[in-house]
């Protein structure tokens, strides 16, 4: 089994911590100045062992290793969300470097590599994931031309041109390079620790169907309106909310999960029966057809609430999405080292969060392994992994790819 | 019974509707140059007829009757809400002015008389009805140094100062001059009309018990966090107001009501569980005794979610009101006109909404008395009442003051 040095990798990671520092945490969104040293410092880390690296025009930073041969695509996103953890993202890019190192070390795979990337605003600072999307071949100029930063508007194009990217072309995946993508990442919940476990080998990416429910009642004064002359969005809306508890667990999955994230009564005042609701919902499961009888049932329960009355009651689609099946290659190779480095130890679980590997998934065979978040925290400063569980995750990471370019080089 | 002449109190109405006008109802807001124009020609339609009228120095507009004998007071407010009624406080004030003028034209009542008052502000642009308040002696000088307009912020003594009433004094409510206060208004709901009913004699006016429900759970991932494993705020705060909505009924009065005006969800993202709910919840009713009842109903259900678990809920009070109860007398005495005017056609009945006769009824016996409002509209431009039922209430209200002047003149 191809093994690591677990020092260098833990010290990378401490580096790469102290580049944005805050808290306990690290503050680098897209293409500021925190971000852009820290690219450079990957890409300095990448020539170091003999990779060809560079920063493209969007950002995506590019290691390639030497050689003809068969090659393995891996990475993740360096960039953070605001004041937010230090792994998510960056323990998937240095697992990469890591592994694309003991792999060039070790002597045994000449001609063959692990090319490391580490992909452009996956936390969606500026878009959906701008960065995997333009490798992919699938980012026109005009979405960049209209992306600006959420938090200070400043538009993509001239963030990208004060990071000095401005006319850099942006680079492509290569036809015929790899043989797979590979992504580890913190879980961002809590089910491995709950579980005791240390490795979760991803199924699929979620699928996620985002809806707004829309309730028209009457508005009226809260004194002077009996209640039985009432059509309150707000009564409607909690009742709904409260059939979707009772009901949607007789579709969903083990893993499904539906959430209300935003109800919003107007006008919203104290002494006004609300003359309407709108609800923000959304579910997340593995499987399509899961999915499919989510979809249903919710629509059952609206059209229910909608001919029940007093209140009208509509769903309107926002999004959904197919979910993004793992490769079955890449799941047998994950579960076979991780067997090996903590028997007993890993399971197969869906990711219920987003990820670049979604954006790669319909080009090429996709794999990712996720490690345990202390508490399922994520997306907030406080976020962290025990050093054991970084450990053992890039054993088996590098383990699988081992095993995978010598499956391929027969 | 004293007659009315109902053609000039038409008149009278639909000449202060053209003083500020906004499609079919009015704007005038307190001490704008529309309310200030209207209060002028109130003076100068009560002076038109031998009272002694002017605006004090918080705008409220008083018209003595002559005589030393038993005197009435009557009114309501003649300011609006923003774009709103052309009737709700309107329609009270020229009551009283028809019934004053009745009353001086009649030649029997000689060293009786109605005074008129139209309070100021009780629509609350500025404070919580501080025209009544001054009237009755508690409105503090500091309390008007501090209020400022909630929809452009000016301070109320600066918009006093700008409707040249600064330095002008504050008129109380003299002592022993009164048999009793009277207020005609808008009913500003539906009962009425859905019931056929032309006259409402109010019983009292509701106490209202205003409270913020706070809910505690945990902030997650809406991908990443099993359903399992979630403290979601959203989901305890509509499973409460569900479990409200099934338990007041049993501890409520026919006619109390209940209103959750406002849900938040912290942080409010359609991918993020929410952390954080805050409920603004109100009750109403006019028995004491009820309203104790709805309190201990809600406490004992938010300790039940609270114990329950899995979020933290607390109960916080805003404020609460005791019901104020109309005196048995002036019931009577508009209960016996109404049957003269529309016999079988007028009701006993509480009023969910706050008015003047709140504040002076603990300083004098107070009466009110409601007609219908269409399709139970009021706050809104499109708010009115049928010209027939504006007379016959008028008739009703004019009846029982005459009533009342000659009992007390025995």
């Amino acid at each position: 089994m191809l093994e690591i040095n677990a020092d260098r990798l833990l010290s990378d990671l401490y580096e790469l911590r102290k580049i944005g520092t805050y808290k306990t945490g690290v503050h680098r969104p897209t293409l500021s100045p925190d971000d852009m040293t820290s690219r450079h410092w990957l890409v300095d880390k990448l020539k170091a062992f003999g990779h060809d690296a560079e920063i493209d025009g969007i950002a995506n930073v590019v290691g390639r290793a030497p050689g003809d041969g068969p090659h393995i695509l891996s990475g993740s996103h360096i960039e953070t969300q605001n004041q937010a953890g230090w792994l998510d993202g960056a323990l998937g890019v240095i697992y990469a470097l890591e592994a694309a190192r003991a792999v060039a070390e070790s002597g045994a795979f000449g001609g063959s590599g692990v090319d490391v990337i580490a992909f452009a605003d996956e936390e969606g600072h500026f878009a959906d994931m701008p960065g995997s999307h333009s490798w992919v071949g699938a980012l026109a100029e005009e979405k960049i031309d209209k992306a600006v930063d959420r938090t200070h508007g400043m538009p993509l194009r001239d963030a990208l041109a004060k990071a000095g990217l401005a006319g850099r072309p942006r680079l492509q995946m290569p036809k015929d390079r790899y043989l797979c993508f590979l992504e580890a990442h913190i879980e961002q919940g809590g089910w491995l620790e709950a579980n005791d476990l240390t490795i979760g080998v991803v199924t699929s990416i979620v699928g996620i169907w985002q809806y707004r429910i829309v309730i028209e009642g009457s508005q009226n004064h809260a004194g002077t309106t009996m209640m039985s002359m009432r059509r309150d969005a707000g009564v409607a809306a909690t009742r709904l909310l409260q059939t979707i508890e009772r009901e949607f667990p007789k579709v969903a999955a083990e893993l499904s999960v539906w959430t209300a994230g935003r109800i919003t009564l107007d006008p919203g005042a104290p002494a006004i029966v609300p003359g309407g609701a709108e609800i923000l919902f959304q579910f997340r499961d593995a499987e399509s057809a899961v999915l499919d009888r989510m979809h249903i049932k919710l629509q059952e329960l609206v059209d229910a609430e909608n001919a029940d009355g007093p209140c009208g009651v509509r769903l309107e689609v926002v999004s959904t999405n197919k979910p993004a099946v793992m490769d079955d290659t890449l799941k047998a190779a994950f579960t076979s080292a991780a067997e090996q480095v903590c028997p007993g130890r890993h399971t197969l679980m869906p990711s219920g969060a987003g990820h670049d590997a979604r954006t790669l998934a319909p080009y090429i065979p996709c794999g990712m392994l996720f490690v345990p978040s202390i508490d399922g925290v994520s997306h907030h400063w406080s976020e962290n992994t025990a050093d054991a569980d970084i450990v053992a995750g890039c054993r088996v990471f590098a383990g699988a790819i081992g095993d995978l370019l010598a499956a391929a080089r027969g």
